[in-house]
């Protein structure tokens, strides 16, 4: 099986999902009999590249190393945008990681809803088109028989969306509690550590590269609040809107606050939580809260990230990832690729057993 | 889809798969479109049924309950045995939750290996004949195309297997650590709570039903080297067979070991690890370890369990299980039907795109 891909997005998790379909060669090939092909990378700052007979992850990978351009990989007229790109590209998958939009998703939603209408599994760690238009992109995903994964959006590579869809398949998901983000999560580690200010806590952070030098999309919560859209409206079978979500982020968090919460034993944590009411209906907040330091979210420190699910067969499970990387998040990318080449996004065709 | 089961097993987990069966027929006609019928249950005490038309899961669960014999849901000639049970029962799929024999697995290896063999799809609760056989059993079920899945067999019904299989796909697992075993996790917990002696726990254990009237399969590490073994065959490309388990037990736990522990800021638990050493092979051990209270492992109390997933993309992956009981188990064997009704046993056939 060859399977053509594309890479559109090629900072630091575009570039790590490289770097593992490189190393992951000989694996794919003796366990999967997959060989995935590169056909077309877009960058944002280094161009565009189609070459329907291959493109060498690794020369594509020195060349933005040294600050080229990926045009001299790039075979027929030249590509002037994302969208031809997109259009001109022979690709079956497209992994999709451009900077999220928290505002409306685009133009990544256009992008997606125009592949999967084309027949071309998507892959995306984008944030942005899943939590507004999950539902469209997965009714289009199942029209045209296609994978639309989405994993390496929350919680980077740990499989928090697999274990829904899977391993907690036939449950009643009552509520999902979640720290999703790693920047927050970092700068309150460091005012507790090291006794910083926020400001002091966030200049740190950006110096070390966890935050934007416009750190509000995390600072604000929208981060928070768009994963915690994807996972509801996956998990919970609602249809939530990021402006649905009741919002409060961490800006007005000062040392003192921290310190007086760990003298009464607590620790002052960015919460998402989505919850279902008597009537059905499901409540959805991210705001900060102080957690007893016996709460497990309490030991979650720097950039590890947590989520619980509460269900009517499982009482509670909780899973924590720790210490990730653009690693990690280029893995979840690359184990939806392994889901659509194992035929995951098709219903399974049971066929009972003829008794003699 | 009609789907034809039969439960082998009528204890706790298999009353609570029952209940399940139950409660769940709804979703499985509107999501799977798939009813479910209950063909046989066999039973140790309670004898054993079989109606290719149908039992009704209510009567037999009420029959139990009030010491009643099966025999009047049974149709044709009198069932002498399991194994003639499994020989005559009319099923596309078999529940199986015999009690655990953890020195071969037997009979249920053999049983099980006897329905892969006729086509049967198996579902299995039991650590033994997983520990001991799984090699043979999954290329058995995969020569034959039915599933065999043990989701059941650790970490009740926690997706950790099912993570393993789907989530942590094309990763290198070099390490996996947990806390398996909840009747010894629960004997320590209340050993320190309520400063209680070894014994004195093991009796309050045996009095709420926690632990067995014979105790030696927990609290001397067999249980837990089972399910050591059952996740390292799985994850670790291994052949490892319990006895090559390095195993020691709390037997020899004091109520002074557990306060000096706690007084030097640690704590004792029962911890499964296997390891990868540098020439590619892998170290198993099942012993009592003092953790310090920072590690996460440390707080994990009472009948709850834990697995860490060390790999070479996600640098470290937690999975706590909280608070299970028989229904969290019997969802595991739930879920697992749920794989072989969506075709999970049956690798995908990828199909790559037609561009025009």
């Amino acid at each position: 099986m060859n399977l053509n891909v594309a890479l559109v997005g090629f900072g630091n998790v575009g570039r790590s999902l490289a770097e593992i379909l490189l190393a992951k060669q000989d694996f794919l090939r003796s366990e999967f009999h997959a060989v995935v092909r590169v056909v077309g990378i877009s960058t944002g700052r280094h161009g565009h590249a189609i070459a329907p007979s291959g493109i060498s992850l690794r020369t594509a990978l020195d060349a933005v190393r040294f600050g080229s351009q990926l045009d001299g990989l790039h075979e027929g007229r030249p590509v002037q945008d994302t969208s031809s790109f997109l259009e001109r590209c022979p690709a079956d998958l497209v992994f999709e990681s451009l900077p999220t939009n928290p505002i409306d998703g685009q133009p990544a939603l256009d992008h997606i809803r125009g592949l999967l209408e084309r027949g071309v599994h998507v892959v995306t760690a984008n944030k942005g088109p899943v939590a507004y238009g999950y539902h469209e992109l997965k009714a289009l995903a199942d029209k045209y028989q296609v994978g639309f994964f989405f994993e390496a959006t929350v919680m980077d590579g740990a499989p928090v969306i697999g274990v829904g869809r899977e391993g907690l398949v036939g449950t009643d998901i009552s509520e999902i509690r979640g720290i999703f983000n790693s920047t927050t999560n970092y700068i309150l580690t460091q005012m507790e550590y090291e006794n910083l200010s926020f400001d002091e806590a966030v200049r740190m952070a950006q110096e070390i590269g966890i935050a934007e030098t416009d750190p509000s999309l995390d600072v604000d919560g929208w981060d928070s609040v768009l994963k915690l859209v994807i996972m509801s409206n996956l998990l919970m079978g609602i249809d939530l809107r990021p402006e649905d979500v009741a919002r409060e982020g961490i800006q007005g968090i000062t040392l003192d606050d921290i310190l007086a919460a760990i003298a009464a034993g607590q620790r002052i944590k960015l919460v998402c939580k989505s919850a279902r009411r008597p009537d059905g209906s499901v409540e959805s907040i991210v705001a900060p809260q102080r957690l007893s330091l016996n709460d497990p979210f309490a030991a979650v420190m720097g950039t590890s990230s947590v989520i619980d699910y509460v269900t009517d067969t499982l009482p509670q499970l909780t899973i924590i990832e720790n210490n990730p990387s653009p690693m990690t998040t280029a893995y979840g990318m690359f184990v939806d690729m392994l889901n659509i080449v194992r035929g995951r996004h098709v219903t399974g065709s049971f066929e009972p057993i003829k008794h003699p």
